[in-house]
């Protein structure tokens, strides 16, 4: 999406650790109305799948799920909670996580309430590396049988390989925007 | 609004401890229409406020923050992260936050970069009870400088009196809802 990797270059800063902040406008100040656009793009490429479900996991995936469900007119959106506790209630599906980011451990849990077989889940992040936390989410799809019809991230870090090793399995995984490389003076994009 | 308080008393639980549960459609499961349907009547009262940014916290008052800000055309959202270190860097505003809900303690945080005297706010939550986490929303924006426009939350727990200190204080405060008193079997509405 070439509006997204604009707005990355313009408005992102790559720091030492291969971290890019882009916390102007997706995940600590959020740009609503672009926001709502990049939900408008997911949307058309997950369009005739029979989504019912968005999948997401707080904080920063919370508005991209939402902005894809308004324009995919799919209702709910259950975003899984990260939990520090190992002391889980027998009412969630779980999945341990490791946090590359943070370089911490948390468990990714959804209530058995919010998610079933009958379910067709489209998972969204806004950000997609090594895949952690996008495998934890699959997982969790998995424990409660529902369909997996993809994954979409805003930004894939093509070169740390967690969206490719998905694709290599067989799930169907769509980013806005795949950086296949970046340093402090360029970043630069998988072609389309 | 009548059709929340008609969801709440449809899909809502009171649990013991004054819990309300609404987490199948406001804050683990989003019905994502009707958070944007929220959102517009949020953004009506505030309509004519001169607002330029929404401040909200994670995780669950993001969804109702992007919502506003998508019905007032305002464009930032900005949520304040919930820190658990007490080593926090120069470049954030901070104010130390009690958790009713979880009985804990952490740190509300905004970079300063994106809260300044320029900007003119509306803070955005959930839920409003006893008030802990919107008066640490509400010196967050008082030590950037930011004009303080209101506050807005889904649900307010008029019973525990944190919407009334706020407002004897002169600040507008809104809910969509207010619950008086609340048992297994009845919720009571104040009346609009």
């Amino acid at each position: 999406m070439k509006e997204l990797e604009k707005k990355i270059s313009e408005c992102g800063t790559v720091l030492p650790g291969n971290i890019l902040k882009v916390d102007n406008f997706l995940n600590h100040q959020i740009d609503a109305p672009f926001m709502m656009s990049l939900g408008k793009e997911a949307a058309r490429l997950f369009k005739d799948c029979g989504i019912n479900k968005i999948v997401t996991i707080e904080s920063s995936g919370i508005a991209f799920g939402v902005a894809i469900a308004v324009n995919l007119n799919v209702t709910p959106v259950v975003f899984a909670r990260k939990s520090k506790t190992s002391n889980l209630s027998a009412d969630v599906y779980s999945s341990a996580t490791h946090s590359y980011t943070h370089g911490n451990d948390y468990n990714a849990i959804i209530s058995k309430d919010y998610l079933s077989k009958n379910d067709c889940v489209l998972i969204a992040d806004d950000f997609l590396a090594k895949g952690s936390a996008m495998k934890s989410l699959i997982n969790l799809v998995e424990q409660s049988g529902a369909k997996l019809a993809g994954c979409v991230a805003v930004i894939e870090k093509g070169f740390q390989g967690g969206g490719d090793n998905l694709r290599a399995k067989g799930i169907h995984v769509e980013s806005l925007a795949i950086i296949d490389s970046m340093d402090e003076c360029t970043i630069q994009y998988r072609p389309e």
